[in-house]
This record gives C-alpha cells, sequence and structure tokens, in this order.
C-alpha cells in the first residue's frame, strides 16, 4: 500500500450527482451551486434536464466548465411484451443522443428488473442482454461509453437485476469492451466479498464512474435513507483506493437519496458537507 | 426437468420456523398449533426455548413427534475485543448443548456483521472463520452439524457478513465438510444469479436446510416485511426443483418476518395459510 493511497482525495474530483439535493433545487440551481462551492464535477437526471430542457442544460454546464462526470440514466431492459421491450430501445437510444449533447463522460445503466407479473430472473437477465446489445449498435457509432451499474441485491426485483460487480463483468466479457464499462457505487456494492477481486478484474478500462455515499448501521428505508460519507460503515477510502490501484483517475461522484436527512436541509449546507466529507473520508 | 418436480410437495415436509407466529403465540402454543395443523416439523428461536426451559420443550416437541429442521440459532462470531469474541462462542457451545437436547436436524448460524465502530468487513469475515473454526472442535466432538445461512446483502452491517452460497462454499471448503453446511433461504439468496450454480457445488451433503417465504415487490421494511408464499417474486417452485436435484429430501421451513401483515393475523389462520401455499406454490 503505497503512501499517496492513504492521503485524502483531490478535491477538484468531487461531482454531484443532482439527486442529491433534488427536493431542494432545480437543475439550474444545482449547476450554479455547483459552480459557487467550487464542484466541478455534476451528474444530471433526465427528468431534471427534460424540465430545463437538455440544450439548455447543457449550455448552463458548459457556461461553469463542469465536467459530466455521467448522465442518469439509460437501461430499464426488461419488458412484459416485445412492444414494450421495442419502446425501451428507442427511449435508450433517445438518452444516449442527450448524454451526446451534455457531453456527458459516459451514460450511466441501470438495466431493470422483473416485468410486471414475472418471477423469471434468467429470462429478465436475458432479456438485459438483449437490450443492451441493440443499444450498444448504436451507442458505439456516436461513441457514447454505457456504464453497467449494479444495484444492490435488494433492488432485484424492482430496478435492476444486474446485482454484482461479477455480473457486470460477464457482460462486458459477453458483448465486448468497446464503449462498455462499468459504474462502481459503493451503496450497491460495499457488501461484496468480491469487491476488489471484480474490480481487479474489470480494471482502468471498464472503470468508467466511482459514486460514492454511505451505508447506514441502521438504514431505515431500502430506497430514500443513504448516508453521507462518513456517517455510515462503508470504507470508502480503502474502495477509493481499490479502484485507484487499477488506474482509475475519474472523478468521485456523490449520490445520496436521504428523504428524512440531507432532502431537508439547507442545499447549500449539503453542498458544503459533501465538500468536507469528501477530504476526510473518501 | 423431470415430470416429477413440477409437482406439489410432499406435505409432510412442511417445516414451521417459531418466528412466523412469535408475536400471537409463546412456543407451547406454537407446538401444540403445529400438532393441531398437521405441520410435521418446527425451528424454534433460543429466546422462545428460553423463556420455556429447553427441556420443556424439548419433552413436547417430542409429545407430538416434531421434527425439529433447525435450531435458530448460533453465530453472531464477530466481537470488537477478544473477550467479546470469548464470550461469543461460550454462547456459541451452550446453543450447540441445546440444540442436542431438542434433537435438532441442525444449529442455524447468523454469523454477525461488523463489530461496533468498525468498517471493516474482511477482519469481521476473518473473525467469523476463526469463530466457526472453535466453535466445529465441539460440535463435531458431539455431532450436531452446523448449517451457515448466507442472509441476504442487505444486513451485512449488522447481522450477518456472509451474504451468498459462494461465501458459505467456500467456508465449507476451508473448514471441511464433516458436521458444516449450509441453510439455503430462499429470502436471502434469490436474488443470485450464482444460485443453481453455488447450489449444485454445495450438493447434497452440504444442503441442511431449505427456508421458504417471498420477497414482495414493493417491499416496505428491510427486516420485517417478508411475503406468505405465492404473494412476492420468487419462483419457489424452481429453487425447490434445484436443491432437489441435488439430492436434497429435506423439510420446507417456512419463516416469515411480517410486522405490519401475518404477525396481526390469527395464529391459525396464518398455519392454514402455509399450508395451503406450500402446496400451490413451493
Amino acid at each position: 500500500m503505497s503512501e499517496h493511497h492513504n492521503q485524502q482525495p483531490d478535491a477538484n474530483l468531487l461531482s454531484l450527482n443532482t439527486a442529491t439535493v433534488r427536493q431542494q433545487w432545480t437543475l439550474d440551481k444545482i449547476i450554479d451551486g455547483c459552480a459557487r462551492h467550487d464542484i466541478r464535477g455534476i451528474s444530471p437526471w433526465r427528468d431534471q434536464t427534460h424540465a430545463l430542457g437538455v440544450k439548455e442544460a447543457a449550455r448552463r454546464i458548459r457556461a461553469h466548465q463542469l465536467t459530466v462526470t455521467g448522465y442518469c440514466r439509460g437501461g430499464m431492459f426488461p419488458g412484459a411484451t416485445a412492444q414494450q421491450r421495442r419502446h425501451n430501445d428507442d427511449d435508450n437510444r433517445r438518452a444516449v443522443d442527450e448524454a451526446l449533447e451534455l457531453n456527458a463522460q459516459c451514460l450511466v445503466l441501470v438495466v431493470g428488473g422483473l416485468p410486471e407479473g414475472s418471477k423469471d430472473l434468467r429470462q429478465a437477465r436475458g432479456q438485459v442482454r438483449d437490450g443492451l446489445a441493440t443499444m450498444l449498435e448504436y451507442s458505439r457509432s456516436v461513441s457514447m461509453p454505457l456504464a453497467i451499474e449494479p444495484l444492490h441485491p435488494m433492488y432485484a426485483a424492482d430496478r435492476a437485476c444486474v446485482n454484482t460487480l461479477e455480473q457486470a463483468n460477464d457482460l462486458c466479457d459477453e458483448l465486448g469492451d468497446d464503449g462498455l464499462g462499468i459504474a462502481v457505487d459503493l451503496y450497491h456494492t460495499w457488501w461484496d466479498a468480491k469487491f476488489a477481486q471484480q474490480v481487479e478484474r474489470a480494471g482502468k478500462s471498464r472503470l468508467l464512474a466511482f459514486h460514492i455515499c454511505d451505508w447506514l448501521a441502521s438504514t431505515q428505508d431500502l430506497l430514500l435513507d443513504r448516508g453521507m460519507m462518513g456517517d455510515g460503515v462503508i470504507d470508502i477510502r480503502g474502495a477509493r483506493r481499490t479502484v485507484e490501484e487499477q488506474g482509475y483517475r475519474g472523478f468521485h461522484e456523490v449520490e445520496i437519496f436521504s428523504a428524512k436527512n440531507w432532502w431537508l436541509r439547507d442545499p447549500d449546507e449539503v453542498l458544503e458537507t459533501c465538500k468536507q466529507r469528501h477530504l476526510a473520508c473518501c
């Protein structure tokens, strides 16, 4: 373990996933807030860019010279009918176009869970593979990298049936590395005994994004009770060391859904806290 | 796939984990309830046997000729200090003695999560391995099988840092198969893309218990919102086929924590529903 890796992170590598203050601010205010707090990266969600207008969002982000570290999100491939899956394919193509407009470093994929009424995870995972293969034909043609984000197993039914880094690596193996990689979100993957092994297997070329927050020891809600870095049990600095040992030098994107704590606070305080905790705990 | 495996399960293989009606009935009433409803297996918890007295519990279970399909529970190996871990070791030895008194088929192990104040999962997992090795010296000498129960990754911090069948298999490889195996609980493992592969790896000799309930698509609570078989998204019959293909012929143990639904109902209705759903959905 080198000396370097016990050091604080580069403050310039902090990025804000806009979900972190989405209850308090609209996207235009979030963009201004990042600039005001000297947070140099941003990762907006589609509902927010649609509300502001994708071109206008891109213009404002460019004006502040923020890096778009990811665009949230594409995916949601499975569907109960072929028509539904074609609809998903079309929507994913639009997501790629928007990511290009925003000059995003990657489009993040939450792959989707079981179709309505289904109990067949294997089938859903097959639909993910097929939908992703279709999407890659387009995203590769326009050079927009796709980042598969494994979601915590507690979301296997309703959000994503890709639940481990190993599954994401398997998909990259099967579909090819060109324009395809992984978003490593610690909230979803911190528990995994194979975390280090699968980050190593991914290697620098597949590590497209690194998302941080914390797992609260007494989590109260499956979706909206994520913790600020340092308030929970994740060894964030150790995980950063693990991805950096593979050569990752990208941003550290804070993404906190927190209905009863951080979403109720002054968003300027939230951003300031993100900056402090990034240096202290990441 | 043989014809056999699409058939209903043997009603005589239903077992009741006593947590399923723990809010309504004390253990003596649960034992009588199982007998009255002709449920032939039971799996009691330590707090319940302590309240009734272990010898008295054993006597009543014997009187009704119920099979004790597992005893809940040993484990909780990690500790912040050596003294705490020795305390855990002593308690586990007592749990083995109680399981013997009850003539349990196995002692189920929930291995424990992070010690207070720790963020070091690797260390906790090492303490699990060491504590289990110590426990095996005794359990093997008295021939009480220990069943490692991988818990869902959402419990990695506070209940169990063994979160996949693969980890449990790895522990069996490392510590030896004699008197050591796995409790496969579908609530904890249904999401796992390696479920079938790791059940196959376990094989008949390691498959010591099979626990069933359902994962509700809109789960409201991390601990106390398990579903009755058929009300959720788990392909329970398919999973039973998977364990039976390895030669498993043991009980199917229903374990439902449900603060806002099943724990509020008439326990006779709960047991009757377990019987019906066992035949219809498992």
